[in-house]
């Protein structure tokens, strides 16, 4: 668990407002680590153990352990163990669902007696509307995060329709505003839509933000940072194959080492440029 | 695999459109089901082998199971290998994410090779758009449900909203309609809609749609079809809790063949009315 306040000072005293995301493929892991008998474990804990005074959050996606069946779900669970307890352990899982069915993800995301893992923040996707969220939300100072604005292609298929709230992803936001405040919600916002920040930052100007896309899919940081950080700098930033796929070979964690100070180090001058820090 | 001709001479043969939505809790299964090793699996086992001539499809719900984690995912796996392969076997998963995840998320429903599961449909949460369905349209003869109107309280919250293609939810059905046609793609529509389905029949004339709220969530399966039963039937309705909850004794799998046939029969004679046998 992770309050907003314990979250800002994580921020303050790392000088970093990094997320790395454990999107690791089997395909794409150094060909040595499949001598070990849990590789993908053994890879996360190695980026892991070289990346967790330069980050304050770590993202797993669902969807790369679940690839894997059975083994790939206690991969998943022998990660979030390993996770630092004092960084935000983000599920990325965009589960969304109604209230019976949510109950069910939240035993599976936050209960560990249940499950056997306790992430901070969970992914969800908004379209079923608050059902969605209040189950995650009876879980005292656990975090939703939900989508508003995505950073794929297909983001506009649906997120600009423009409606009487104005384009659905601000029509979103206004309304998941009045479920819970910005101590339990975060809204994902891709970094390829840095111009949209200003807007944003208008009906949600004190909600953290977390930001896919930059790095890989060609998000810039200054420009994110530019119109998206509030005075507690409201802004995680995600950062998955650059960094762990920095090398695949026996240097991995090290070369993804290198790559997360870069991108602290970018991050500690604009704490600094906006007087967060 | 089941395509949509196989689909529709399974609902002639069985004289019904019935799915039966394995949500299964194990809170709530008969208490000498947990003297064996795998009570989940041995709820779903009897459940099954009890209603496998009235029923055209079956759904486990994914949060279920992923609730208890490993043991949990374990029983669905065993599920998915006692379900018969003449019926739609639906994973009832949400989700919806960008391409390379979605990528993952299809190798851990559609692969056997890589989970140990292969079902034939998903349910796609949409906001994501496209990006969250072409992973799954890569497999041939696999389906994608697509999230269009849902039947809990927070359907209200977003899906209608008005767009500039309609309702929120019909705006989702007209740009899917555009990805894929009526043999890939199905609609989520709940039955607690019913006077919906005249206007969605109205831009989707013949894909099938997944109809849950029938029962428990006070949907009427009479409504259901006169608004939304086209030339071939055009709907898989999903009864859950009526179902497997039907007795919570020793005769719990009789219990829930003597719903799933008065269920059988009420859809037996709408088919009959409607002319599709």
């Amino acid at each position: 668990m992770l309050s907003r306040s314990q979250l800002v000072d994580q921020i303050k005293q790392k000088k970093s407002f990094l997320c790395v995301g454990l999107d690791t493929d089997i395909e794409k892991i150094p060909a040595f680590l499949k001598e070990f008998p849990h590789p993908i474990f053994e890879f996360n804990k190695r980026i892991i153990d070289a990346t967790r005074d330069l980050c304050v959050s770590y993202k797993p996606n669902a969807a790369f352990y679940e690839s894997r069946g059975v083994k790939g779900l206690q991969s998943l669970i022998d990660t979030w163990k390993h996770l630092p307890k004092d960084c935000l352990n983000i599920i990325d899982a965009k589960r969304g669902d109604m209230g019976n069915t949510s109950d069910m993800y939240a035993r599976a995301f936050f209960d560990e007696t249940a499950s056997g893992m306790s992430f901070d923040a969970i992914t969800v996707s908004p379209y079923m509307g608050h059902d969605a969220v209040t189950s995650y939300l009876a879980y005292p100072d656990k975090w939703v995060i939900l989508l508003a604005l995505t950073s794929s292609a297909g983001s506009k298929d649906f997120q600009y329709l423009t409606t009487e709230h104005g384009f659905l992803y601000e029509a979103v936001i206004k309304k998941a505003n009045t479920w819970a405040g910005a101590d339990r919600i975060m809204y994902v916002v891709g970094a390829t839509k840095s111009t949209e920040f200003t807007n944003i930052r208008k009906f949600a100007p004190d909600n953290f933000l977390l930001v896919p896309g930059v790095g890989a899919q060609g998000g810039s940081l200054a420009e994110v940072c530019r119109y998206g950080m509030n005075k507690d700098c409201g802004l995680i930033v995600n950062a998955s194959r650059s960094i762990i796929y920095a090398s695949n070979g026996k240097d991995f964690a090290e070369a993804a080492r290198a790559e997360a100070l870069s991108i602290q180090q970018q991050m500690q001058a604009e704490l600094e440029k906006a007087g967060v820090i």
